[in-house]
């Protein structure tokens, strides 16, 4: 069902890609609304970028908290700041796996080194820490620690997942990605499936990044309004607006929007229809 | 000069995302406007499909029609048609050359092979044709012609160059890339840039796609027209909704402003700031 006519690098930047410029997506940053200090450009700019880890991820070879520190760094040559963290931490065993089996099978591999690499990645971005998290990255003993305790990048995930839906997807079989995938592929071809299957999956699952930057509260409410629009009751650009003035972006499931188109392509899945 | 940040391949990737990005841009697809068959994510997919082409310029090596020729096939795999072609006519000799000068040695070397391969992606394109041009690229005896009277690339050049102002940049060291890379450089760093310089353009170059899809009265106006923004009588985007309206595309002219942003790129302009 592989694509002939692209690589595992290629439909993971067309992911990025398509991900970014669909809209209108509920509070993030889309073909008609940037942030203050990251621009549609900066997005579209590290897909560019990142072309060279994702290639060493395809070949299936080498250590995947590397690969990932690799994009991190690759992509950390802009002023956007961090753009696709999250989204790396799915691409990476995704595109290393060729697909949701041999990613599951990646991310069970992983060792101490993954740990520090990734650690040492995560400490170049401004991705906001869980005030409970133990393990401060910020810290020199961090990485210390780590490796006095042995822990595994999958260890860093489980450790990570109650709070964070990223994570939980290494513990759960990419079980979101997978639902987002399948999602492109019923409600079919072309770039508008993209938003119908965001806006599905903010109506059913609250989103992490939301819950650690505004609380609980917060995030359950973002469920209720996305099912607001899609039972009609309210408009796609009003809730958009909404989201914007409140400072409300469900990055986290961008992030698995990227993993699910990055799948549903290589199922086959056509954007361009 | 050259950013150690980025390498030229990428840089040549970036002038092309930050050239379809920018908006308001009269008459051609930007951030806000797509056409009814090639969208802005069709131009995005052909940037990031160019890189193994961009990268086998930025060799050095290798034939320069060939690597036209590479690029055109890697990025005729979406549905959106041709995207790019005028400006990877552009952007393959300034990224082989390394710059202006070395893209004008380049230019020069080129021999009836280059005018081969050419001619064979020409043909997988949607490009206009001038109805006067002698030599059609759907006529299977084109290839004998060109190599009957020893055509190189660069004559294949010097006869589109009266009625193309792509062409022309061969012919007359890529003046105007070099005048788009300066203005650049004098409006300063940032996207909006972009805007400026390509209204600037549209202000004194007739722009040679439009006059061959509405002739030389049209193309003219076009400069009017422009002029009339830049002097504050009338509004950015009225002018783009008229230009909608009546079919005009600038086509030639973004090719140009993607090869100035390469060299802008090059020379330490930031896009970013």
């Amino acid at each position: 069902m592989m694509s002939p006519l692209t690589s595992a690098a290629e439909r993971a930047q067309l992911a990025m890609m398509l991900e970014v410029c669909a809209f209108p997506k509920p509070g993030n940053v889309d073909r008609c609304h940037d942030y203050a200090d990251t621009k549609l450009e900066h997005f579209l700019a590290s897909t560019i970028f990142a072309r060279p880890a994702l290639e060493e991820a395809a070949t299936g070879k080498g250590r995947i908290g590397e690969i990932i520190g690799h994009a991190v760094k690759q992509t950390n040559v802009h002023k956007g700041g961090n753009t696709h963290f999250g989204a790396f931490i799915l691409l990476i065993p995704l595109v290393y796996g060729g697909g949701i089996d041999g990613a599951v099978q990646a991310v069970a591999r992983t060792d101490v080194s993954d740990a520090v690499a990734f650690y040492k990645a995560f400490a170049l971005t401004n991705v906001r820490m869980n005030k409970t998290d133990e393990i401060d990255v910020n810290d020199p003993k961090a990485l210390d620690m780590l490796r006095d305790r042995n822990m595994t990048l999958y260890d860093v995930m489980q450790h990570s997942a109650p709070n964070d839906m990223v994570a939980r997807e290494w513990m759960n079989g990419f079980i979101l990605t997978r639902r987002g995938a399948d999602l492109l592929h019923q409600i079919g071809p072309g770039r508008e499936a993209i938003v119908e299957m965001f806006l599905t999956l903010l109506a059913t699952e609250p989103d992490t990044f939301v819950m650690k930057k505004h609380g609980r509260a917060v995030a359950e409410e973002v469920l209720v309004k996305a099912r607001e629009v899609m039972d009609g009751k309210k408009v796609l650009e009003t809730l958009d607006a909404e989201f914007i003035a409140a400072g409300i972006n469900p990055g986290s499931l961008a992030d698995i929007t990227i993993a699910a188109i990055y799948i549903a392509l290589s199922e086959g899945w056509e954007w361009d229809s």
